[in-house]
């Protein structure tokens, strides 16, 4: 139906369109552009890069692993198990007709970062000249199998020619974090990768796999983990663990960022009544809140910067999780509460010198109610970059638009691309510095600021934020 | 006060403004200015059509019947009775008064789509060249009214001129739809003219109608409603009814778009109840919700497209209600939730592949925290264009930047007028092709997205979409 | 780190970059300009200009006041102590260590409305030509002290230089407004200054000071209120008295905009529970929209304008309240409900020729959904200007578009400062002209306004509206 055309690579891209703003927004871009990368939160998984084994094939490195690019094809009516979600590697035939099937739907993608990044990843990184159609997709396919084959196309080359300076992983509490060890360890690797803690399912006391986990807990902390206190004592232990392997974050999502605490008996009892599966509901989110504000008080300890990103109804289409498992693209966001839910924990926290809070939402409404305000007086405080669904071209101006007023740039922590897809890290980077010097572009045309004064902000977000806020 | 000027009616109105982008912006939209009309929802009265009597005189035909005119007067300080509401039809030289009143407050409609259509009528319509004023407000009634006398005029006449391809009413399930019949049968007609099934106060059961309702749809599907298994087949009929009429639809208004179920002796029970008088408020939207579940499951049976739009308190002023009846410009828009209160009806038929979803909101907060994830998803769920206070410009730019980025332009269901003003179909439709050019051209300027993508997204906007969503 | 550079003084800030848009903008821009400012609502203080008392010295003209200053400020590490908050007058030399801290951090501000006005009255009323910093702090001090000991920049000196035409304060009901007495009675002063009734704490019974309130109610009303009917003519008493000295308004602020009577009897039960500390929080809630709703009717009786701040979570921070006291910048907003809640009055009042009752917001998300729709039906309903961390260009911008389409330029109450800082109001307010001249621009230069109704429109928003709705 279209005729095969040109990846969209124009060297002013997603700057903004009247030439005085653009003149400007090219000078700022210009200025970051080929500044390292700091990656302080994403879902990369460290062994990748101690095993640097080859990417097995174009379908396994761009599609299947990727719930941003499956969601849309199934919505257009491609079965998730025809996209080869949930079935481990594919037969060569297999992938190809993937990648097929991909193609032949690129159009769905129209509007979307996600077809922005699978563009500037096939153009920039596999020097892919067209734009995919049903008719070329074997040749890309085999173009990119190509390259994948070759040395410098393996994670470690990539890792270097993206420039990234640090990546922060996202693990288990339990995890031992033998691959980070393997990579400190090695000498031929010089890049920074560093683990983060994330312990949401230690939290949640009323769900299937919480006992097998907090018992998991136990063996791996070498902490009796049958008393609350217990709990307290192992998560200290695997943070402190965490420490010692370079961590500089802890990461957690719930439906809520209630902070609420209970006396320290109601906490025990609690616990203990959800061990033998005896605890509500009500009770178990009670408990939860409890244990985000002790990861607060821990933070306090340890230092480790706290990010939070809530309010996701996980799974929202049971028979397609069953079948699928989790992050299969019906995670769906609800409506979220920060200024009520974080009171008790800043009201105790909120100006401690330790404690660094990164606030991440998907609801929208939150940022000039209650987000911005909050950073804007809380020493502790700071906004994570919009996130997931809102890491876009006008989602992220919306942002821009809806904090910047109330609390500066100071009080945001810079991007996180909290990528899954390796190859999408550096165009993810460079999407978020295009944007934010287009913005700063417009606040200098209309006067509200000077240039050097946008220079100085724009590498400060680019660097300055994301090594200060998480302490790298 | 502001002396006779011109209608605003210059040929790039609505078009971005930088020049660059405003000429991508004419090409596009260029290519789909007289594509025809395809109308799946709106509130015409197929009678209209039918009878193809002459529209009784301009107030009649402009203000009177259209909440959207009247409210904004009535906010100024205008009676509604003094702009003829809910006296049915006026005599001549009050009729004259209403349309004086209008024309010497022209300015209170200044900036608001209320004005931009009535100016787009009265230009394009019926010629008229000056913007109205106290003064000139008799000149223009007369030369409407003169026009209004011509055949030319008369309903099929403009349905023609229109180039109304297709056009939904909304109607009661009880509606023997003898209307739609004639049309269908009437060889000197050849435009498609489809019912569409309304059956909002028959899942209402704690209503003061509803009594009367479910006994009335009893009677007309011959079905006993003494029960909820009666009242299930009598919907049953009636749908079925409305599908050999021609209805592709059904639409629901309610305080929620909640769908969980009930168990069947439970929603027995409460129906039984109601028919007494002895349900509470409480079992009545539960009943409500188990009905609308059950209204998706007949729409996978039966192919009908389901249209959601949640979430109005109507009637607001009581008093206005009962002077002057429904629809008369006080419904005010209430916070609405999608992600959980569909969860039920998702995972039950969410991907089944007869249904299709249409939903519609007012509270923007919605579109991309919730809409756009759950269409970026589910193969039957498609957002529907801004509806009522929103389809209005800054609005659908704003509707189109929420949700593009998350779910992209095939999980939209093309513009919608729900239009109650009948010549202001054809200025509705030509604002909504405006601002998709506008916005596409936005994209293509800023490399997002190549030219030719962009006419064959416009395209499928203007008549794919709808054809496709609407099953037209 | 930055070098010492200019003020951004650019005639043309704030207006639309695009330059056909910025050619109309700075017409309408100019014929507004020079108007006399109209501030219906603001908190200086009368005795300000009733001593005319030169004001002390830089830091308590311009930082330590100021929430909107020191919040950014305590959130960038400086701790409130250190910007002399809560501590009365300064010595100099502590005064001076202020500034300092304030100028070396003048990069926490780039992007906020602090800084622009900040910079605008430091250039227009100081003449101050560099940017601040760390370096020429002492001697930008030294230039504002100079000036402050100059008879011209006296409190009454800049109110003639501004050009303000009507200033209210706010006042509590108990007050006895002498200052306001003694400006009006003074033949050398020619500006109105009026007072505002601002009721909160009487209304809320179950907080720690309502009884020490209510007890001195009675007394300067010389009623008992020791009933419900006591309160009531007690406030009846002190509107009266408000009213003869000048007042056309009252402001209220509570958690939510609540309007729900209770019967008689249980209004005047909850009154009596709470005068002897018996009544819950819940009943407090239920007195205190009952007393909304009192408010109201008396607004119809004695035609004071009745404004809604709704909506904020005072003193977030309890230890800073504890130690700095109420208004130290940790006010956060909270999401709120304008539909339901108002139902009740709006159903009594609404249409009532005497009412007028203008809303504002923290919550976004609340223009379009509920404000808009209603202040478009409601004679007796108006739009408040963005309000706090809304007062500033891009959410301005957002407020207009939000709102215009639904309900116009009519039925918003004109810009409204709200200011602390004395030196911000006219900054303030041009601010608001320049923004208001760009939105129209837009509208202009996209075809969906004439130029000539423009500026109409926006000489009505300058003065006309303000002096309408506030019956100035």
């Amino acid at each position: 139906m279209s005729v095969s055309a040109g990846l969209v690579r124009h060297p002013d891209r997603l700057l903004p369109v009247e030439p005085s703003v653009r003149a400007i927004a090219r000078r700022l871009y210009g200025s970051v552009r080929d500044l390292p990368i700091v990656s302080p939160h994403g879902h990369v998984d460290a062994r990748l890069l101690a095993d640097d084994a080859p990417f097995p094939d174009p379908s396994a490195l761009l599609v299947t692993p990727d719930h941003y690019v499956t969601r849309l094809l199934h919505a257009s009516g491609v079965p998730l198990g025809d996209l080869g979600v949930g079935r481990g590697p594919l037969p060569e035939e297999e992938s190809r007709r993937v990648w097929r099937r991909v193609c032949a739907r690129w159009h769905v993608f129209r509007g979307t970062p996600v077809r922005y990044w699978l563009e500037a990843e096939l153009a920039e990184v596999f020097d892919v000249q067209e734009r995919p159609t049903a008719e070329n997709a074997d040749a890309i396919y085999d173009q990119v199998a190509t390259c994948l084959a070759k040395d410098t196309y393996r994670p470690r080359g990539l890792f270097e020619r993206f420039g990234i300076e640090v990546l922060a992983t996202t693990d288990d509490p339990c995890d031992d974090l033998a691959p980070h060890a393997r990579l400190a360890a090695d000498p031929a690797f010089t890049g920074r990768v560093l683990p983060a803690f994330r312990p949401d399912r230690y939290l949640e006391a009323t769900r299937p796999d919480w006992l097998a986990a907090v018992a998991r807990l136990g063996e791996v902390a070498d902490t009796d983990t049958g008393s609350y206190r217990g709990w307290v004592a192992a998560m200290e232990q695997r943070r402190a663990y965490f420490v010692r392997h370079g961590a500089t974050s802890t990461d957690h999502s719930h439906d809520d960022v209630g902070t609420e605490p209970l006396a320290a008996a109601e906490a025990e009892r609690i616990y203990r009544a959800a061990l033998t599966g005896n605890a509500t509901a009500r009770e178990g989110a009670a408990l939860r809140r409890h244990m985000l504000l002790e990861m607060a008080r821990m933070s306090c300890d340890d230092g480790l910067t706290m990010m939070l990103h809530p309010a996701v109804r996980r799974g929202h289409h049971r028979p397609t999780l069953t079948a699928y498992g989790p992050d299969t693209g019906h995670d769906i966001p609800i409506r979220v509460e920060f200024t009520d839910a974080l009171r008790p924990l800043l009201e105790r926290f909120g100006t401690h010198p330790n404690l660094r809070l990164v606030l991440f939402t998907l609801d929208e409404t939150t940022y000039s109610r209650e987000l911005a305000p909050l950073a804007g007086f809380y020493p502790s405080v700071y906004l994570g970059a919009p996130w997931w669904f809102l890491d876009a071209p006008d989602a992220v101006l919306r942002f821009r638009a809806a904090v910047t007023e109330t609390t500066g740039f100071t009080r945001t922590a810079g991007f996180i691309d909290d990528a899954r897809g390796f190859c999408s890290i550096p165009v993810r980077h460079d999407m978020a510095r295009r944007l934010d010097s287009g913005f700063l572009a417009r606040l200098v045309a209309e006067h509200r600021l000077d240039e050097d004064e946008a220079l100085d902000v724009l590498a400060d977000l680019v660097t300055g934020r994301p090594r200060a806020v998480f302490r790298l």
